[in-house]
C-alpha cells in the first residue's frame, strides 16, 4: 500500500464538473490501495481575478494582505474537492497549508518553504481519509499566511512527497507531459517518457511552462520522482528523475522559450569595484531575479552594464535602478521589454563541443540576430528580439533533429 | 477618544467602488479621532455563489468543509478593505475570526461565539492600525474553522464590541434603519429613532431583516447600544437600546413579517407522555428549530400535532419527522410550505388589553384566515396565507396608526 502524493492544477479543477472528475480520479487511485494526498491549486483564473481586484483598490496592494487574499482561491478548491470526494463515498478532509504543516520563511508572495511537519497529514491518513492540501500556501512561525509564488502548488506537493518519503509524485495538468519544444509552436515536438531533474530545471526555468522550477529543484534534492501527466487523459507522461539509467541518444532534449524577457541597460557606468553590488543588492531585496548579466570591456574607466529581468519585473526594477544609477554617476538608463529567450537544453552537451556553433548558425541562416548569448553546463540560452521566437523554436527543433525521436 | 467598532453587510462591499467608499467611512472615523475596529460581510452574493458551487458538487456537503469554504468569503472582503484604508494612507490590518480571538462551540453552520480573547486586535490599534476583522467566522478549540449563520457578522461586530468594552456597535446596512414595516410594502411605514432590545429582538427574530437577531440578544445581555444606520447615505438611523428613556406613545412598534415559513402536521399522534420529545429531540439534534407549536385537543387518545419551521429547513423537519411518526403510530405527515406570518411588536402591548383583538378584527375584515396564532409578552404573530401577507402588513400597519408617526 503505498503513499502517494498528487497535484492538480487550475485548470484541472476549473468547475464543479472538472472538480468531480478530479474527485473520481483520486478516488481511484484509494480504490487501488494507495493511501491518498492530494494538493490543489485555485480553480480556473481565480487568482488572477483576485490580483485583478487587488489592483482596483491599491496600486501597491500591501503583501501580507494578498498572501491572506489569494490563499482562499486554493482553500475553496481544497473544500469543494473534499466535499465531492465525500459525495462518492470516500471518507476526505481538507488541510491549509498550516494544517498541512508547511512552514515558510516570513516573506510574503515568494515564500520558501523552510519545514514541513507532516503529523496532522498522518493521522487523517490513519483514520482512513483522503487528505486534500489547499497548495501554494504556508504559515510563518509568527502564524501570517505566506504563498510560495506563481506555480507553487507543485512545491507544496513535491515538499509534501519528501516528508511524507513517498516513493513518487505525481503532477497532473492540462499537458500531458515534457516535450522537445512546446506543441503549438511545433506541431512535431514529441512527449519526452523521462527527463533527467537537471534538464528540466532549465526547461522550467526558461519557460516551459510545464512546472514550476523550484518543485523540480525539490524533487531533485531530495530525491523524489515526479511524474507530470494529464488530468484529462489516460496517457503516459513524463517521469522526471535521477537519470542514472537515461540513455543519451539525442544529446538536445528540448527547446525552450520564454516571452518574458525585459533588458535594462545602465550607460555609461564608472569601472570601479563595488558598482555591480550597489546595483544588485537593492535589485534583490525588492525581490528582482536578474537573469543574464553582461558588462562591457571598459573605455577609460566607463562601461555599460546589461542585465535581463522578467518583463513582470521591469517597472519594479527600473524604479530600483534609475536612483542608483544617479547616484554612482551613470549616464542613464534604457529599457527593452520586446525581447525573448530560446534555450537548448541537454545533459549530453557538456562534453560534446559544436552545440553552441549550430545553435548560431540556425538563427544566423534565418536572418535572427541574437542580442545576448548566456551558457550553463546543460544550456545555451540566446536572447532574441520577441518577433522571431516562434521562427527560432522551430529551426531548433529541426536543427536538433527532435522531430525524429 | 472612543474605540468603536463598525459593521459592514455585504451589499456595502459588492464591488471594488464600494469597498474604497466603505474604506473612506472608515478612515473618516479614525480622522475624528476614534480608535476602529472594522467587521465586513463577504462582498454581494459570495456566500449565495459559493453555497451553489458546494451544491453542485454534494447534495449534502460536509458541514466542517461548508464553513471553510464560506468563511474565504469574508476573509476576501477583510484583506480588501485592509489595502484599501492603506491606499488612503491608513495603517490596516486583516484578522480572520480565529485571529481576532473569536472562539465558539464546535458546531458547524451556525456555532455561537463562547469567547472573545481581544488581545490581537488591541496590539494591533495600539500600533495605530484600523483593525479590519472576517466576520461571520470563529474557531474552535481544536482549531477547526466555524461560522456563524446567516448574518453571523452583526453577531461578530456585537461580541467584539462587548470584548472591547466600547460605548456602542454600528451597524451598516443597505438600508437606513429599523422601519415601522417594510417600506417596500408599506410605502408611508417610519423610520425608528430607536427601538428596545426586546422589540428589535421580536422585529428581528419574526422578519425585519435589518440584523441578526443573535446580535440584538448579545447587545442586550451586555448593554452596548447598536446604531443600524445606511452605508451609502449619512443619514440618522435607528439606536437600538436599553429602552428605558422610551416614551411608550404608540404602543405597537412594529409590523413585522416572515415568508420563509412552513408547517408540518402529524396527524393521528397517540397521546401518551414522551410522545412530543420523541419527535422534537430528534429535530433539535438535526437543527431544525421548532417555532409555534399546537397541539389539538385529544379525542379518544388520539390528537394531531402541528408546529411550523423555517422554509429552507422543512425537507431536512420532513426527512427526521417521517420514520418518528412510523415509529410512534401516527396515521401520516403532511406539510405545506406557503405559509406567512405577520406580528405586531411593542413593549406597551404587554399591560394593555385589545390588540389581540384589533388584529384580528381587521385580518378578517380584509378576509385573511388565521392558521395558527401565538404570543409573547411584546408581540402578537398569526401564520397566514402567504399570498395574503402584503395585505396584512398593510392593513395592520393602518389599524395601529404607524403611519401618524
Amino acid at each position: 500500500m503505498a503513499l502517494i502524493v498528487q497535484k492538480y492544477g487550475g485548470s484541472s479543477v476549473a468547475d464543479a464538473e472538472k472538480i468531480k472528475n478530479v474527485a473520481k480520479r483520486i478516488a481511484a487511485a484509494q480504490e487501488k490501495g494507495h493511501r491518498v494526498v492530494a494538493v490543489v491549486s485555485a480553480m480556473g483564473d481565480t487568482t488572477d481575478e483576485l490580483i485583478d481586484l487587488a489592483h482596483k483598490l491599491s496600486e501597491r496592494p500591501d503583501p501580507r494582505e494578498m498572501d491572506v487574499l489569494l490563499s482562499t482561491g486554493e482553500t475553496v478548491s481544497s473544500t469543494l474537492m473534499a466535499m465531492a470526494l465525500k459525495a462518492l463515498g470516500h471518507e476526505s478532509i481538507s488541510l491549509s497549508g498550516a494544517q498541512a504543516g508547511i512552514q515558510t520563511e516570513p516573506l510574503h508572495g515568494k515564500a520558501r518553504i523552510l519545514s514541513v511537519d507532516p503529523r496532522r497529514i498522518l493521522q487523517e491518513l490513519n483514520k482512513g481519509r483522503i487528505v486534500i492540501v489547499a497548495g501554494f500556501q504556508g504559515i510563518t512561525k509568527d502564524m501570517d499566511i505566506t504563498t510560495l509564488g506563481r506555480g507553487g502548488s507543485d512545491t507544496t506537493a513535491v515538499a509534501l512527497a519528501a516528508a511524507l518519503k513517498c516513493e513518487r509524485c505525481e503532477i497532473y495538468t492540462d499537458v500531458e507531459g515534457v516535450y522537445t519544444a512546446d506543441p503549438r509552436i511545433v506541431p512535431e515536438a514529441k512527449k519526452l517518457d523521462e527527463i533527467d531533474y537537471e534538464e528540466m530545471l532549465e526547461m522550467a526555468t526558461l519557460g516551459a511552462r510545464v512546472m514550476h522550477n523550484r518543485a523540480v529543484e525539490l524533487g531533485q534534492i531530495y530525491n523524489i520522482p515526479i511524474l507530470v501527466a494529464s488530468s484529462f487523459k489516460n496517457a503516459q507522461g513524463t517521469l522526471i528523475h535521477g537519470g542514472k539509467a537515461m540513455e543519451v541518444l539525442n544529446k538536445v532534449r528540448g527547446i525552450a522559450h520564454d516571452e518574458n524577457v525585459a533588458k535594462i541597460t545602465i550607460i555609461g557606468v564608472p569601472d570601479r569595484p563595488g558598482i555591480a553590488a550597489s546595483i544588485f543588492e537593492p535589485l534583490s531585496k525588492a525581490n528582482v531575479s536578474v537573469d543574464t548579466i553582461v558588462q562591457n570591456a571598459s573605455i577609460n574607466k566607463i562601461t555599460d552594464l546589461t542585465f535581463t529581468v522578467s518583463r513582470t519585473d521591469l517597472a519594479r526594477a527600473m524604479e530600483v535602478v534609475k536612483p542608483v544609477a544617479d547616484v554612482i554617476g551613470a549616464k542613464g538608463v534604457v529599457s527593452d521589454n520586446k525581447l525573448a529567450k530560446v534555450s537548448i537544453v541537454g545533459t549530453g552537451m557538456q562534453n560534446a563541443p559544436g552545440y553552441a556553433a549550430r545553435m548560431f548558425r540556425s538563427l544566423y541562416e534565418q536572418g535572427i540576430n541574437i542580442e545576448l548569448i548566456t551558457t550553463s553546463e546543460i544550456r545555451i540560452t540566446c536572447i532574441i528580439d520577441e518577433a522571431r521566437v516562434k521562427d527560432a523554436v522551430r529551426v531548433l527543433h529541426k536543427a536538433f533533429e527532435l522531430d525524429k525521436g
